[in-house]
């Protein structure tokens, strides 16, 4: 019915996130969670931070994480913002720098949150067809934007863009703000962080959720300059002061600072997306090159639609969407080795 | 400087929370934060939910939260929406039920949120002068409104209103959302929560901040009519669709669940914050009715601003607002009963 609804949400159509299943026990390559659990000194600070402080407000500016942050990137604590998870990185990112009369661009096949952050925003877009070939359509992003908006390496299809081209973008706009969105940087692509002294429009966005096995504790964080980053920080002192929480914050830092076991858990998520690739392939398997937790697969004998009821029917859930241009496509993340060779052996029996 | 901020944020001016002092230790009487560490039994709940599984993002609907509350209640689990702490529902609620072209009201003394809302919401607003015994402007909160929100009890003056008042509200604004801010319900005034099955304009928003000890996990949350409900979750995923995370979900369902605990530590709160009313008024303070865990005070001698300093030399933090109509009052959060007595030993040295 939708009565006492506001006019900005009667036609609204909300992101759909994957299927989080609660009753019955799927292998789930529909989300691209980290298959590993989290470092156990992430573990350890968390059950340290829970304790009689939960009864204070957490600090609104999230410094401890911040400072672990900046340490690893090379950056002043200044250049650093803190969220509720990258989502609400993007969301906070697309009130701060994108204004309602001019269009904000991004490609056509990426991450499905931007149309609805440009809807619900009140913002213009323009969405770039991608090239024949499912890589990014980067000259037609250049110039003449309200803003750009490019997830790198790009999803659901897996490509990324080497530096040199998220340069030449920075370059074309320089007058509107160019958000990266590296969710999936760590699994192979070159982190836009580096250009940030040089470019006064850059915004580089990131998450523990996938490389630090983190999804469930909801932390993203910003990257820019300074000026960029008080603008984040206005919006979200005009929404919500403390956005992540104390044990959040605790954790996300000790994910940050062991270093070595986010090393070792990636490389094995990239280990096993090769040997996922190269066994996809070898059943007849067109596969978008990934720099990515994920693969983005299809088959010429098979609609999308059949592999996905499949491979739910064998007890793996994989990411689909209907959309034409990838309506034959499947999302798989990057499950465990034993995992994958599940997925593999469905497929034989499926194909 | 503000290069490339969006037009929208330009002129913000967004909300200050109360300070969150790192270096010194402080007598914390500023952020109505619980003087009590939370329930033995939340620390055991997030403790367990710290494990392998934050590698999973959390249950988006917070289901298993939404039943202790419900539960609790008497109401649906389709009547209940979890988010971020209570500003982030009020932020929600804000987007989902006003529109811009109808003028949302309030009163003009109350959670200095709102205002920022409306502004950074586009929204348009009429905040009503209080009564001149700061008690809630109720007959002018009725009708012809694009919306109205009730803090109740309200902040920072303390003073509650009887479900009548609040149903009054209700049918004089049938076509309109209401919401009643209820983040200090548990220190003396009654939840209009039983009204919600009679009056599907109603919105009732509630906290695990302050009376479950638990302002550094973020957890708050909305009770309305399905229809409010589907709203709610509009907006939020139209944002970022896992606001809760796992460990909030878990820790807030054990507070919900520990009715015991709580109702001793709101007994506690009580009962220290008619010592304090006392023990002010004792030394020549106005000391409004307070139902909730701060009192509001003012002495006839000193202005708010000489007493706030005063006290802070003292290592007594207070909250003070600059507003003309209270720039002679405090906001005192009611501390632990040693707290309460070094307050008033810092006024004896002040006054």
């Amino acid at each position: 019915m939708k009565e006492f609804w506001s006019k900005k949400i009667l036609d609204i159509i909300p992101y759909t996130p994957g299927e989080q299943p609660r009753e019955r026990l799927f292998i789930k390559l529909n989300t691209n969670e980290c298959p590993y659990p989290p470092s156990p000194r992430v573990i350890e600070a968390i059950r340290e931070a829970a304790g009689d402080s939960l009864r204070l407000y957490p600090d609104p500016e999230c410094t401890q994480l911040r400072a672990a942050i900046a340490g690893r990137e090379g950056l002043d604590v200044s250049q650093v913002f803190c969220g509720n998870g990258s989502d609400e990185i993007l969301a906070f990112a697309f009130q701060a720098f994108f204004d309602e009369d001019r269009e904000v661009v991004f490609p056509k096949i990426t991450y499905s949150f931007y149309p609805v952050y440009t809807d619900f925003f009140g913002l213009k877009r323009r969405e770039i067809p991608m090239n024949p070939d499912f890589s990014d359509p980067v000259d037609l992003l250049c110039g003449k934007n309200g803003g750009v908006v490019l997830a790198n390496p790009n999803a659901p299809t897996g490509i990324s863009v080497g530096l040199d081209t998220v340069e030449r973008l920075l370059k074309a706009n320089p007058d509107v703000v160019v958000i990266v969105d590296e969710a999936y940087i760590d699994f192979g692509a070159d982190s836009a962080v580096g250009l940030i002294a040089r470019y006064p429009n850059l915004l580089v966005v990131q998450t523990a959720s996938k490389s630090r096995a983190l999804a469930g504790l909801r932390v993203g964080w910003a990257m820019g300059n300074e000026n960029l980053i008080a603008a984040m920080r206005c919006v979200r002192d005009s929404i919500n002061s403390y956005t992540v929480d104390r044990l959040a914050q605790a954790g996300a830092a000790a994910a940050i600072e062991d270093e070595d076991y986010f090393q070792s858990i990636r490389r094995r998520v990239i280990n096993t997306r090769v040997w996922t690739e190269n066994a996809l392939k070898g059943k007849g398997f067109t596969v978008l090159p990934s720099q990515t937790n994920f693969v983005f697969a299809s088959h010429p004998g098979y609609s999308g639609r059949a592999l996905l009821d499949g491979l739910r029917e064998r007890g793996i859930l994989v990411r689909w969407w209907g959309k034409p241009e990838i309506r034959d496509w499947l999302r798989i993340s990057i499950g465990t080795q034993e995992e994958m060779e599940a997925l593999v052996k469905a497929l034989d029996e499926l194909i």
